[in-house]
């Protein structure tokens, strides 16, 4: 079992895109992540759900986390609101994680690797074996797909 | 809102049980990962999907992710069968995250830096306001699920 037969569709969000509109695609969709790629279809990053929910935390707040309890409801919906002000692009600003990304002849244990180093729910299928991060996405891997098809029965 | 009215009921598992089921629980419900609580429902750690994959890749392979190309489907149907000779409580052998549980009364802005800070993606609620982590797990928050409640409409 190569990759291109684990591979399944997943929706995309392009830097370009409101981060708002991709927040929201996450959370109508229940994804464990975002991924993006760039206008010829090549990925560009996975943001899992806790780094984007990382966004809306202000600075002070992840350096003192108990200053979290002042912040009621009214208070968080204007930190969501401000998503509306920018794009995905914006997020990735503070990317700094390897690209979690196979080419489609990838075995099993090169996806759980590429997974597990990147700490990624997913990890992206390319067409192109020679330089895998330059190729087209063909589909997503998610853990859980590669341990259904994995595991002994 | 608060913690309590976002707990989702999830699927546990506790330190004992064997870790093959475990990855065929995440399998199965296609969870992003696994809670672990004791035999008192007490949170004892969240495995996200990528780092269980992480526990089936070999030290070798780790250090040197080329090495992943040569496992073949035989290979890697025999490292997962040694999961079966495991506990949950073995894979937790590496574990050095902190762990993500707040308390029923947390705020939305509480869960979201939590998560954040774990790199995980569900937190626990408990049901002990003063020291949450020795609580009784009452669900867990995933990010997609904390976006849906939170995101303006």
């Amino acid at each position: 079992m190569r990759a291109r037969e684990l591979a399944a569709e997943y929706p995309t969000v392009t830097p370009s895109d409101s981060a708002l509109d991709a927040a929201r695609l996450l959370a109508a969709q229940g994804l464990p992540g975002l991924v993006v790629v760039d206008g010829e279809g090549r990925a560009v990053a996975v943001i899992p759900g806790s780094r984007l929910l990382r966004q809306i935390v202000p600075a002070h707040v992840r350096e003192d986390p108990t200053l979290a309890r002042v912040y009621d409801e009214r208070h968080a919906d204007r930190l969501c609101a401000g998503l509306a002000d920018r794009t995905v692009a914006d997020l990735l600003a503070d990317e700094r994680t390897p690209l979690p990304v196979v080419d489609h002849n990838a075995t099993v244990m090169e996806i759980a690797s590429v997974m597990a180093g990147a700490r990624s729910p997913v990890v992206a299928v390319t067409d192109d074996e020679r330089h895998p991060k330059e190729g087209v996405v063909l589909g997503v891997v998610t853990a859980a797909r590669l341990l259904e098809r994995l595991l002994p029965t």
